[in-house]
């Protein structure tokens, strides 16, 4: 069976997937008599291509680094922008991966609306669309019979959405608890060794894994955009984002972060779903956790999420250090999914 | 669609099973459109029944309970033992719960083998068979076009097997590590704050965790049959428990432990598979951690399993307090699987 991909988005996520494609399309064939085929490329300042015999991939590859474009690899008419690419592609599957607009979810969130107006099943990694309209994509895939999936929006390809679909029926989730920004995280852990806020964020900033204008995380954004899909998907909820009743770590000294310490705690930048008078409602806050909790040792860039559940207690999943790679393999078990039928 | 299933044991987890049954039937049918109904039970010291029309779950509950026995719900010739109650009970699943027998996994393997020459599909929440015979058992399913599945094996309900299967196709697992005996964690933390390894184990025995016969636990035997278990399924071992390189817990001293925590290490009974000169070899022995490692903050009764891949650096998942309820679900999964067709 031959499954056609157009990867919207070719930044380091989309660049890994074309070559776990490349990878790992012979066990693919192998173990699920599945082909997946990459018929187009829509990125953001390095031009648009469409073959609709499948792209060669190193070739692809190499002319992104080699002229900085794939535009060489297209043939035919001119692609005029990303819709007009998304309305021409020949692909079942429309892969998204573009740069998070953390306060709308746009313009991700209008492509991927018309890719399922258009019949395509869509595979996202990006939080954006999946925070602020989940309900609707979900029913406007539904109603086109499409499915929609977005396993690498958190904890990148560590399964978390797929853990709870596949593996956990019937099964009624009352709190979800997690530790999901990576720069928070790091910048507290090195506070704990007596490292100032400020150099804490410089050093995270120099080595990538910060923003230049930290504010997204350090204030609880990123963190606030993940429990809100989380409460969405497994608690029936219809937050926003700017529903989260949220704190950021900034007003944090390395004096608390130690005297917690000295009592035995850890503080983390906690988010938190649960039920309350009938609602859900959901929080991003610096907790001081007793080190015996399960989100107490999560360190650096480690991401971690705890369901609580009517008929197992407690279900603890953590991924350790993730790159591209990781979530990219998050979207191939999307791809995968879909291909076997998932809608 | 109607699923019935036949249980063999029916101590706390079949007991558990059939009340999560009972319970849960409505919304099987709900979700999945799937009624459960149980035809037979077969029990170690409380006798059997078959009922092709389906037991009434509250009344055997009931019957249990006031006369020690199910037999007064059997209609039809009598059942003479275990293996004519597999070949007679009009089940499509045998679901199987018997204690364990660590050291040869019988008579349990024997009955499982018994019903996939019957042609029925097969759930166990029983080690042992699965030990000492996956690779006999799993072409012997394939033979037959049977299921077996075996999701409570390991860490009770919580999803291990599932995991892997359902939502890390291709995933290449290079190394295994885990924390499989509540016993021996347990004593380990008493022994942390001081307490003798034998006031520990005597305060759990009184709390029923450990057995009267500690050894089982104390030696890493029970660990070691679950690490074989993860070996084999996961990195295509063909191990038993009596290759498992193995070291149990009673050498070791509160002063080890207590020096081992001033140098900011945990001492864990960690059990451990992975690829040693192109073969697997699996140990299971006490470990100084280091804080910092998932491993070293599951307290306990709790269980924790780490995956070392090649597309996610480590995948880590732990499971709280655990009860039969909890077991109960992980078989619970595997009939659903099995009704939706999984093979």
């Amino acid at each position: 069976m031959e499954i056609t991909i157009a990867l919207v988005g070719f930044g380091n996520v989309g660049q890994a997937l074309a070559r776990l494609v490349d990878a790992k399309n012979p066990a693919l064939r192998e173990n699920y008599g599945l082909n997946i085929s990459i018929t187009g490329v829509s990125t953001g300042r390095h031009g648009c291509a469409i073959d609709s015999y499948g792209v060669d991939i190193s070739r692809m590859l190499e002319a992104i680094e080699q002229t900085g474009s794939v535009s060489g690899m297209h043939s035919g008419k001119p692609i005029i922008d990303t819709p007009d690419f998304i309305r021409r592609v020949p692909a079942e599957i429309i892969v998204e991966t573009m740069p998070l607009n953390p306060e709308s979810g746009q313009p991700a969130l209008d492509y991927l609306r018309l890719a399922l107006h258009h019949k395509r099943h869509i595979v996202t990694a990006n939080k954006g669309p999946v925070a602020f309209a989940y309900q609707e994509l979900k029913s406007l895939a539904r109603q086109h019979n499409c499915a929609f999936l977005f396993e690498s929006t958190v904890m990148d390809g560590t399964p978390i959405f797929n853990l709870v679909r596949a593996t956990l029926p019937l099964i009624d989730i009352q709190r979800v608890r997690g530790i999901l920004n990576s720069t928070t995280n790091s910048i507290l852990s090195r506070m704990e060794t007596g490292m100032s806020f400020e150099n804490a964020l410089q050093e995270m900033q120099q080595a990538g894994i910060a923003e230049t204008n930290p504010s997204y995380d350090v204030d609880g954004w990123d963190a606030a955009v993940k429990i809100t899909i989380l409460a969405n998907v497994f608690m029936h909820a219809r937050l926003t984002p700017h529903d989260v009743n949220r704190t950021g770590i900034g007003a944090l000294t390395v004096d608390d972060v130690q005297a917690a310490l000295r009592a035995g705690q850890v503080i983390k930048l906690v988010c938190e779903a649960r039920y309350e008078h009938g609602a859900v409602t959901a929080s991003v806050k610096p907790v001081a956790l007793p080190v015996s909790d399960p989100l107490a040792q999560v360190r650096g860039t480690e991401n971690i999420v705890s369901l609580e559940t009517d008929m197992i207690s407690r279900i603890t999943i953590s991924e350790g250090e993730a790159g591209p790679t990781a979530t990219a393999y998050g979207c191939l078990v999307d791809i995968i999914n879909i291909a076997r039928g998932y809608r």
